[in-house]
C-alpha cells in the first residue's frame, strides 16, 4: 500500500524525556541524516549526592557525528536547552545548524557566556510560520501556548511522511503576554496527513483542561487587592508569563518591584530586552532601597518557591538575606506547584514563614499556579484535530505515557498504532507500520557534578563511571536543634582526596570552617533550616577545598540534629 | 470572675504532635498530678540516616515521675502508641495506670511481646461511655470515627474546667465496620461547658468535608466489578476499616484473599480475634496456594502502598517475592494517600508496575482512599457544637495549626482565646485566661535507631547526642543501571567501628556481601529499585556486622548509578 515500496524507514530515537520529567532530547534519523530536537537536562534525585544535573547520553550521536544536520529548539526552558553546554562540544561540526525563536535564542546565548571552550553556537531565529529545510527534512514552526513565551511546535515533512512534535504545550484561549492557541493552523496540519504525532504527556494524568493564565491572574489580583503589607511573590524564573503578571499587577496597585535571585534577574533582563516582558521604567527598584517605600508599595519578585536551600525566598525565611526580612502582615505567594520530592521542604518553608507571621498563599489554597501542560481534554483534542496515523507519547514519567496512550485509545486509535517507548529505544517508522526495534542505543544517565548555583561557569562534567571513582568527603556535624550550635567537633571522612596524615592542618581548618558555616546559617535563632545548612556546607566547603587544593571532591554533608 | 479565686492553674504541655504529623503525646498537669494522653512516634525525615523512629523527649516527665497518674490512649495507630516500648520503662512506677479501648489494647499488647525488659503494661479496657477517675481528673470516653475502629475522644473534668480532646477524628455518617458519629453525645458535652478544646488539625488545610468510607467502598467495588485478573490491593496495615472493605468485596466477588506483610498479618489477626474484622473462614488462603485458583478468584491484600523498600508490594514489583509476580491484566490498587517525601518512590513503583503491564489504580485517579481526619467543615462544626471558651489546635504541621486557628476565628472565637503553640511550650489555663508560659520543657527529637522492620525486637534506643557520637559506616557502591551489576569493588569508609588494619578480612567479606546483596536485589533484570537496594544494604550489612562483631554501626549506603 505504500507509494514507494523501496522507501527507507525513519527512526525516532528519544535520548531523554521518556519515563522521566525533563532531559528532553529526540533524534529523527534517516539513512544519511540525523535531526535533533532539543537538548535538555533534568534535576538529580536525592539518591545522587553531589550531582547537579542529569544530561542525555550522546554516545550514539558521537558515533554518527557527521550525519547530524543540527538542532531545533522548541522553547527556552532548561529541560529543553539546559544540556547544550555539556554536549555541544562533543557533537558539533562546521555544518551544524541551530534554530530557535528569539527568546529561546536569547536565553541560550546568555547562558553560553558562562561556559568557556564552547564551539560557535550560531542560532538562526525562527518564529510562528517559519519554514526551513535541513537535509531531507522540511520543518515548519508553529506557535504553541506554554508558560514561557515564544514556544514553538514543529511540523516536519520527512521522507516517510509528516511528523508533528507538539513540544511542551497547552491550549490557552486567554493567555498572558502571548496570543491564544491558533486552532486554524493546527487544523491545517491535520489536513496535510500526519503520519506520526509526538505529544507532551506531562499532564496526561490530569483530568479536564489546564487552567488559563488569566484565571491565575484573577486569583493573584485578589491577593494584591487585600494585601496591606509587602507582597513577596516566589515563582520559577523561567515562568516568564507569571513574572509578567506579577509586574503588571504591581503596577496596577502602585507597588514598586524588587527582583531578586540570579536566574530571576537574568531572565527578566533577557525577556525585557527582547520585548517579552513589559514594565515601566520606574517600576523596578533595587533591594537596598526597600525601606524608602511603605510596605504597601512593595512587591518582591524572587526565586525559591520550591524551598530550594540557597534561593532568595529561603534566605529571606532564614534571615540570611542582606536587606529583606519577613514582617508580620507580609503576603508571601508561592506561585508554583511542588516538584515531587520537594513536598517536605516546601512544607517547612511555609511553616517558617507562618511562624514569622506572614500570610502564606500557595497553589493548594487557590489557583495561583497553572501547569504549562495540556491535560486530558486538550490531549484528546489535538489528536482529534491532527488525526495522526501513529502516536508516540513523549515527555513524562512512564505512568504519564501510559495515561496518554489510554487517551489516544479513547479517541479511537488502534492499539497497534500507539507506541509507549522508553529512552534509548529505536522507534522504526514507515507509512504503514511503527514498531520498536530490538537493539537500543545507550540512554543511561550522564551526570554533571558542579558545586551548585553560582559556580556554573566552572562546572565539571563527569559521567557516572568517573563519579564512582571520584574523591569524596563525608562531613558529619552534630547541631543542637534548640540553639543551632555545633556540638563537639565535626567529623571528616575522606576517600581518595588527600593523604590525611599530611593534611592535618587542612582538616583542622576545615572543621573550624564547618562550625563557622553552621553558626552563620543558624544565625539569629529561629527554626533551623537543615537542608540549607547542608547546601551551605556542600557549597562553601567545596569552594574552600578547591581554593586550597585545586581539587573538587564530592561533598556529602551528614547533619545530625541533637 | 472565677468561682474560686484561689484555684490553681492547669498546664497543658504537648511533648509532640504540634508542628509535625505524628509523635502525639500531651500532658495535663496540675500542681500535684500529671495525666498523659497518647505516646506516639513518627517516621524520620530523609536527613536522618539510620534512624527508624522519632519519639517524644520525656526528660521533663522523668523529673516528675511520681506525679504521673498514668496514660489514656485514644486509638491504636502508631503515631499515638508507637513510642510506648521506648519510654514506658523510664517513667513507669507501681501506681501507673493505663486505659485504652479493646482494639487499641490488643495492638499495644501484641507489640509489647517484641520487647524485653518492659515494665508491666496492664491496660484497663474502656469504651464509648466509660467514665474513670484518675486523681483529680474525671475522664469520659466517647466514640469518634477515624480510619481504625475503637477510636475514642476524651472529655476531662479538671479542677479548672472541662477539657475535650478530640483525638484523631472525622465525622462519618456511613462508616465501615463502625457506627456513625454520635452527634447527640457531642452536643451533650457542649451543654456541660467546655473550657478548652484540643482538636485534630491534620485536615485543617483541606476544604469541605472528609470522604466517607462508604464512598471509598463504592469506588473500590467498581474496580472489583471490572477486574479480570488478580487484584493486588496495598494499603496501610493500620487502616483496619479499609482492610475490612477489601475482604468484604473479595467475598462478594468470590475471590480468595492472601494477606501478605508482617504488620498486615498481625493487625488482621488481632482485629479478627477481637471481632473488629469479619471474614469467612474459607476466604483467607496462604500465598503459596496462589496458583491453585484462577487469577479472577484472587485478591492479594498487602503492605507497601507508599513504595516502602522492603514492603510486600515493592518485593512483588521487583520480583523478589517468593510466590507472587505481577502478571499482565492484574489490577493493583494503591489505597492510601502519599506521605510527603514519598512521591518519587511511589511514582517509581507505579511506573514499574505499569511496565509489567498491570492496571494501576491510585488515589489521584479515583477516591480509593479517604483520610481519617476532619476537614474544614467538620472542624467548624465541632467548635460550633462544643462552644469551647478556648481552643488549642493539635496534631499537624505548623501551617495546619494556623489554618485551624483561622477556622476557629471564622466561627467567631476571639483571637486571644485561640492558642497556636509548639511542642514543649507550656500552655497555662485557668477559667478566665489561657496563655503560653515563657519557659519551655525539652521537646527536641529523640531518635530510635534500629535495623528496620523485622528487627524491631532488638532495636536499640539512643538519643541524638549518643547517635552523633556513634559509629558509622559509609558504603559506596557503583551499580550499572542497565545490567544491575556492581562496577568495581564497593568502598567502605568507617568511623569508630573497628580498627581497619586488624579487620581486613571483615572488610573483604563485607565487600563481597555488598555485591551479593546488590545482585540479589537487582535480580532478574527489570527496572532497578535504588531505594530498595539501599534498604537492603542497610539492613543486611547491619545484621552481618552485628553477627560478626556484636556491634551496630549506623550504615550509610551511597549507591551510585553508572
Amino acid at each position: 500500500m505504500t507509494k514507494n515500496p523501496n522507501q527507507q524507514n525513519l527512526k525516532v530515537i528519544p535520548l531523554g524525556g521518556l519515563g522521566e520529567v525533563g532531559r528532553n532530547m529526540t533524534l529523527f534519523e534517516t539513512e544519511k541524516e540525523i535531526l535533533i530536537c532539543d537538548m535538555g537536562f533534568r534535576m538529580p534525585e536525592e539518591t545522587m549526592p553531589g550531582v547537579d544535573y542529569i544530561i542525555p547520553n550522546i554516545s550514539y550521536l558521537k558515533e554518527s557525528k557527521k550525519k547530524i544536520l543540527g538542532v531545533v529548539f522548541t522553547h527556552g526552558h532548561y529541560d529543553h536547552i539546559g544540556a547544550i553546554p555539556y554536549i555541544i562540544d562533543k557533537i558539533w561540526h562546521p555544518g551544524f545548524e541551530f534554530f530557535a525563536s528569539p527568546l529561546t535564542k536569547g536565553i541560550i546565548m546568555k547562558r553560553q557566556e558562562d561556559f568557556s571552550n564552547q564551539p560557535p553556537v550560531k542560532i538562526t531565529e525562527v518564529k510562528n510560520g517559519s519554514k526551513i529545510k535541513m537535509g531531507d527534512f522540511k520543518i515548519e514552526f508553529f506557535r504553541q501556548n506554554h508558560n514561557i513565551p515564544d514556544n514553538l511546535g514543529i511540523f516536519i515533512e520527512t521522507p516517510v511522511g509528516n511528523i508533528v512534535h507538539t513540544s511542551d504545550f497547552k491550549f490557552d484561549s486567554t493567555p498572558i503576554a502571548d496570543l491564544p492557541t491558533d486552532f486554524e493552523k493546527i487544523k491545517s496540519f491535520g489536513k496535510r496527513k500526519v503520519l506520526l504525532l509526538l505529544s507532551d504527556s506531562t499532564g496526561a494524568e490530569e483530568e479536564n483542561h489546564s487552567l488559563s493564565e488569566k484565571t491565575i491572574g484573577k486569583n493573584l489580583e485578589e491577593i494584591f487587592q487585600k494585601a496591606e503589607g509587602r507582597i513577596i511573590a516566589a515563582t520559577f524564573a523561567s515562568l516568564i508569563n507569571r513574572v509578567q503578571q506579577i509586574i503588571t499587577l504591581s503596577e496596577k496597585y502602585n507597588r514598586k518591584v524588587i527582583i531578586e535571585g540570579y536566574s530571576m534577574k537574568t531572565n527578566f533582563e533577557i525577556s525585557k530586552k527582547l520585548g517579552y516582558i513589559k514594565s515601566k521604567k520606574e517600576t523596578i527598584i533595587k533591594s537596598k532601597d526597600i525601606d524608602k517605600y511603605p510596605d504597601s508599595k512593595i512587591t518582591v519578585l524572587c526565586t525559591g518557591a520550591q524551598g530550594e536551600g540557597s534561593a532568595v525566598l529561603m534566605r529571606i525565611a532564614t534571615k540570611e538575606h542582606p536587606f529583606i526580612r519577613v514582617k508580620k502582615g507580609d503576603s508571601v505567594i508561592l506561585s508554583s506547584s511542588v516538584i515531587p520530592g520537594n513536598e517536605r521542604t516546601v512544607q517547612n518553608l511555609k511553616d517558617d514563614l507562618l511562624r514569622q507571621k506572614a500570610n502564606v498563599f500557595h497553589y493548594k489554597m487557590m489557583d495561583i499556579h497553572a501547569g504549562g501542560h495540556a491535560q486530558k481534554e486538550e490531549l484528546k483534542k489535538i489528536i482529534e484535530i491532527l488525526k495522526p496515523k501513529f502516536i508516540l507519547p513523549v515527555h513524562g514519567q512512564y505512568s504519564m505515557l501510559v495515561a496518554h496512550a489510554m487517551i489516544a485509545k479513547e479517541t479511537g486509535m488502534p492499539e497497534k498504532n500507539i507506541v509507549v517507548a522508553e529512552n534509548g529505544q529505536v522507534i522504526n517508522l514507515n507509512p504503514d507500520k511503527i514498531f520498536i526495534e530490538k537493539s537500543r542505543v545507550p540512554s543511561n544517565h550522564v551526570m554533571v557534578d558542579g558545586l551548585g548555583v553560582g559556580d556554573v561557569g566552572e562546572v565539571v562534567l563527569r559521567d557516572r563511571q568517573m563519579l564512582a571513582k571520584d574523591v569524596m568527603f563525608v562531613i558529619v556535624v552534630a547541631v543542637d536543634r534548640q540553639t543551632g550550635k555545633v556540638k563537639g567537633s565535626p567529623d571528616i571522612i575522606s576517600r581518595g582526596f588527600v593523604y590525611l596524615r599530611e593534611s592535618k592542618d587542612l582538616l583542622k581548618d576545615t572543621r573550624k570552617k564547618v562550625i563557622e558555616i553552621v553558626h552563620q546559617a543558624t544565625g539569629s535563632g529561629g527554626t533551623v533550616n537543615w537542608s540549607y545548612i547542608k547546601d551551605e556546607i556542600r557549597n562553601k566547603i567545596g569552594q574552600y577545598f578547591h581554593t586550597r587544593t585545586q581539587r573538587r571532591p564530592m561533598i556529602l554533608p551528614v547533619v545530625i540534629e541533637v
